[in-house]
């Protein structure tokens, strides 16, 4: 790849225009290069958050300088874009960076994502995507080696998001119940028996949100209470059931998390799998944080007894540090999968798919333009197999209870839960603070620890108490950075206290 | 760039493993190049469908092929991975595709998304994507040029694909309408007044999906008859509403099209917009395909009367040459913008946004984590300005004016509308074919073409009665690549009728 002036990029006129292949290249030398530095950058830091208004200010500004015609190429316009993209982001690859459920990604995944990009097979549709669709249904397969149901009695369809998976799941299972609304509308089943969702008190936002977009509404949804690890308190679930049904809700789905957002709880799969198969109800596991875990034969357990529930999500967005997004949506039974988008599944016994055909995922998926999600998790496996996923999930997870330990160990920290997974949450309570200022301190401290730009961490509320997150999701992070952490947390707790 | 041995890249191995920056590099040159060349490649042809249990095969052997083991890279998988990738797709572009609504992307947007998965920012919160959510709103203010919206007083958010546009906008204008839906669920409406949505016979599948998952029902789906032009009858609007009136529902939203997929009809919004006024119902309009054609000086007069519209639609994934997905949703009021996943849209009143917080596109897009999709296409705007985009919008429909100029000069062809955009459907009706086989007899010649692997087009049903398509979406497709797909149209027909 030879670099050229910048005068010699700027004449490039041709017929092709824009469409230029030489143009490319041009183009690629200059973002592989400022994505290779920024790769190279290990250096401690967070996120100074730009003024909205400035930023705003700054991008206009670059749209304004030079001018505007096809026949002209700006390289300084184009680099000064790439380089105010890359700073003003949460530094992802930074072992400062402790913030959020997203990480650094494995940098091959983003080149196959430009591959997607340009050869632009939209794969809901074999003939569109036939590389996207057939390797989907190997990844199934390879999946399924963790899952353990009986080969083609299963399916697995990926979808853009853990919320969109999570939605089209539960329309399987309202479809499934009530194969009327599809049709019909909601009023067809009166006003006595409305149905209902079971969920954690810890469920995402995303599945409550599924209640309201169904036309279900948000007052059918029935809280189950969560114990002191803010698992789904087992002993309660049937009890809370019950109460349900006896003021006239119609529970035809229960959502447990392999994994919650606020602090990576995971509910006994096993446990309410029975309960599910007693009242007849559908269990949906949302496990777009955990539900990768399956690729890890030390973590594994975790998610004991997801063989049984009739569907689960997870995000390989998060945990497969894949680049957003690429959700993999998986169903026990195969032909239950065609239920979302219809009054229910019998349909594909009438019809006859031809070999192309058979492979279409648009009944599945609700997408019809779908990027092909899978590859970029493909290529991947298929180059190194799952040892890159189960070691760097492994570490993470590892080097989240040697943290929990050493705080255990400090008087001046505050432990919440232990830890599951990668996400630990705690509170800093000196000595000197008083209880009623407990919650609007941690608070404060997270700010200040944000605006100093050497870390980034998140915050979360538990039992209306704010608390200090950190998730470990990228490979740089070691032991040392978290003592850092600390320290920070300290000085910054003590100056505000000092402050007051 | 200096491409090393493979030997050299077999044996690389650090701590800093699949990360490393390096790595990034050295398979960054293998991609490159092999899409440069891909690029560079403007022969004419189509798709020869690879049987999936062939290409099956094919992808296992690769993934078995050499050992699996983080430690090592092998380049020779990864390339044969990227060809088999390439060859089997659609050949986007070629001049030989002329079949579906998406195309050879402006490749410099490849490589965007390819920053975009690097430096990982989900964007529905300013926090995460500070650029991509501030030049969001810098593309709304680019656009409203064209619509012409007060200032400030209108919203547009970036969703993952169409029918998610659709069903959001339409979520918007149930939770407008029956407020107590979100909440409460159908049931808080009764059986007597049922919601119902109004839309053109050739609405997009996916916005008859939205009734059902809405919970609302396709049977509540009333149907809009259209003119010989395919676009919603005027005169039958008024009367069909009444009708449907009478009949005990509510319709609360009437659904028409800039642009439908079956044939490229633009619903003359202007009129409809005031029927919609006069009834009290939400106007969307599904401008998927052609509500690109706002950019054009040329042809925005299609959309005429797009202002009055309550909410809109365009896939920059379609005509505006993006890889999939980018639609960009418009609401005229913006308050309403907050209403698609809420009760109602009041909260905004309630809560305090900071200045960061005020960026945020969380409570108005479905997803959680959303990829930065408009980076894409500022990207493109703020380095060339609208004229690339609207230059080969203009040249694309010009050029399916002159290819229907042609077919109605042959007397052996067959014309079913006069196309409006890029889309072309037309019959090949040789003098000895009999009006029974006239249907089957289309879908035979897109067959054989098809397998012929010179050309790629699509067939359509119109009034029951199969035709063959053409999508013009490519920079490369001029009016002899018309002229020989007609010749092959002929040879196949006549092939298949002395066969017979």
């Amino acid at each position: 790849m030879h670099l050229q002036s910048v005068g010699d990029i700027e004449n490039l006129g041709n017929k092709e225009g824009v469409f230029d292949h030489q143009l490319f290249r041009k183009s690629a030398e200059i973002i592989i290069s400022k994505l290779e530095k920024y790769l190279a950058d290990s250096s401690t830091r967070g996120l100074a958050l730009t003024n909205p208004y400035d930023l705003s200010q700054t991008a206009k500004d670059i749209m304004n300088q030079g001018q505007k015609n096809t026949a002209t190429y700006n390289q300084e316009k184009l680099e000064a874009i790439i380089d105010l993209y890359i700073k003003t982001g949460i530094q992802v690859y930074s072992p400062g960076y402790m913030g959020r459920q997203f990480s650094g990604v494995i940098p091959l995944a983003g080149l196959i994502d430009l591959m997607s990009s340009i050869v632009n097979q939209p794969s809901s549709f074999y003939e569109a995507g036939p590389l996207p669709n057939v390797v989907e249904r190997i990844m199934a397969d390879e999946f399924n080696q963790f899952i353990g149901w009986a080969p083609d009695s299963f399916a697995m369809v990926t979808t853009s998001g853990g919320t969109l998976g999570n939605l089209t799941a539960l329309l399987v299972a309202r479809n499934e119940k009530f194969p009327q609304i599809w049709s019909e509308g909601i009023y067809a089943l009166g006003d006595k028996y409305r149905p209902a969702i079971a969920m954690s008190e810890d469920a995402h936002y995303g599945v409550c949100r599924a209640t309201g977009i169904m036309g279900i509404g948000e007052n059918q949804i029935v809280r189950l209470p969560v114990n002191q690890k803010r698992q789904i308190c087992i002993d309660k679930v049937r009890p809370t059931l019950e109460a349900a049904e006896k003021q006239g809700l119609n529970v035809f789905c229960m959502v447990a998390s392999a994994g919650t957002t606020s602090v990576g709880a995971f509910d006994a799969i096993d446990e309410l799998a029975q309960i599910a198969k007693d009242k007849n109800i559908w269990l949906h596991i949302d496990g777009a944080h955990g539900g990768s875990l399956l690729v890890c034969d030390q973590l594994r357990h975790k998610l004991k007894g997801i063989e049984k529930a009739d569907s689960f999500i997870l995000d390989a967005h998060k945990m497969m540090f894949l680049p957003g997004v690429c959700t993999l949506l998986f169903y026990k039974n195969k032909k239950k999968s065609y239920g979302a988008f219809r009054q229910n599944a019998s349909y594909v016994f009438e019809k006859v798919p031809d070999i192309y055909t058979q492979f279409d995922s648009a009944e599945q998926n609700f997408e019809c333009t779908k990027r092909p999600l899978i590859m970029n998790l493909w290529v991947l496996w298929a180059l190194y197999g799952k040892a890159i996923f189960a070691d760097q999930i492994e570490y993470l997870c590892q080097l989240t209870q040697e943290a929990y330990q050493i705080l255990k160990h400090e008087p001046d920290f505050q432990t919440i839960h232990q830890p599951e997974v990668n996400i630990l949450c705690f509170r800093y309570v000196p000595s000197n603070l008083s209880d009623n200022l407990l919650s609007d301190f941690q608070l404060a401290i997270r700010n200040r620890i944000k605006e100093g730009g050497n870390f980034f961490i998140s915050k979360v509320e538990i039992d209306g108490i704010n608390s200090l997150r950190v998730v470990f999701m990228n490979h740089r992070i070691n032991i040392s950075h978290f003592h850092k952490l600390l320290y920070e947390i300290r000085k910054n707790g003590l100056e505000l206290i000092s402050e007051t």
